[in-house]
């Protein structure tokens, strides 16, 4: 692959399975992670246990100064519930926080720039693409293009190896590689324990079960 | 052209045509300004003072956290010397902050998503593209089809009606509209007054003359 990678870590179960493939593939594997005012700050916290667990440098850049223009989304606006139910659910389009998936990219990209490791991960999978616009292959595949051009040479590379795989796939993966699954957070709620009901947690119950892979997670 | 729309207001000419500009064409009209640590603040104090005199609602986003990655660049790292000479010198690769122009078109586009005016307005022009990769038409027309797949419906529609216009043009152009040019900042130096001798500086000059428009600018 390449000498350097930076790979959106979000610490769900995805991008830490991401950063365990990179660290595989690539010799210099930098972590990043976003505080953008999200509910579930624990995500942040996971995300910080995993870079340390997987021994790679991890960054965590300040945007809640964006937050403000962020309103609507169940993420970041704490008067909105997270709806319950399945991942593909009409309702789940309230947890969309509006382009969040182009900001990211391109701030690791600015990073990846100036660290000289134009490479960058991210771990959309097949299960996003049916409520998140901004993980369907046709953005993918649009932000590729745009990733090669925004600076000299050839720009930006974007990794994406989970681009066709469905989360139990990912699951499956991330076991062989030994993921430590039990420091991932995935609930889109912000209490101690997942939550076990909102759409995110549906999911991750379901990779686990259907992957055939112990799930370690303690639901309320 | 459209119902509203967000412009990127650096405070400089270009973006003050633009949004002198939009207001000729859209209803609703708002400014959005990024504080990414840049040297010349006095850039965002234009920024303001500009949106006021257009009466449009002005935003600013707070991206410091994002400045401590951002080294390399003399408009966010001190110790970079700002290079004399003319803007399309080699030696201007240096006033270059990776990825810029991407993070801000993906933060207005949140914003616009947000505010239910799905446009935004960037000032790219001619002139840009010799030395900054992130203002070629490539680049910009690669943006333009991620920004059209970042969201449900048709995404953000993102418009650049400079982009085949040289400075000069756009000075005239903005004589026109009557955009109050002594309130825009270009200046790539920290002074109280414009430095006339850094690459933005050189290039503002010779728009006012090659235009035969007025410079109001008061040069150290």
């Amino acid at each position: 692959m390449t000498a350097g990678i930076v790979v959106l870590l979000s610490g769900g179960m995805d991008s830490a399975t991401l950063l365990w493939l990179a660290k595989t593939n690539a010799e210099v594997v930098r972590a990043m992670s976003f505080d953008y005012g999200q509910r579930h700050v624990k995500e942040l916290a996971a995300a910080e246990a995993l870079a340390k667990e997987a021994q790679v440098d991890w960054s965590i850049v300040g945007l809640r100064g964006m937050s403000q223009l962020l309103h609507g989304s169940s993420q970041t606006d704490p008067t909105i519930p997270v709806p319950h139910g399945h991942y593909a659910d009409e309702s789940m389009r309230v947890t969309v926080v509006p382009n969040r998936n182009m900001m990211l990219l391109s701030m690791a990209a600015a990073a990846a720039i100036n660290w000289g490791t134009p490479w960058i991960g991210y771990a959309a999978h097949k299960g996003d693409h049916a409520i998140y616009p901004d993980c369907r292959p046709e953005f993918i595949q649009a932000m590729r293009a745009a990733l090669a051009l925004c600076h000299y040479d050839d720009g930006v590379e974007l990794w994406t190896p989970f681009e066709t795989l469905t989360k139990d796939e990912l699951a499956a993966i991330g076991q062989e590689l030994g993921v430590p699954f039990e420091l991932t957070w995935s609930c889109y709620e912000g209490g101690a324990r997942h939550c076990g009901l909102c759409g995110t947690c549906v999911e991750r119950r379901e990779a686990f079960v259907l992957a055939k892979v112990p799930d370690p997670t303690e639901y309320a």
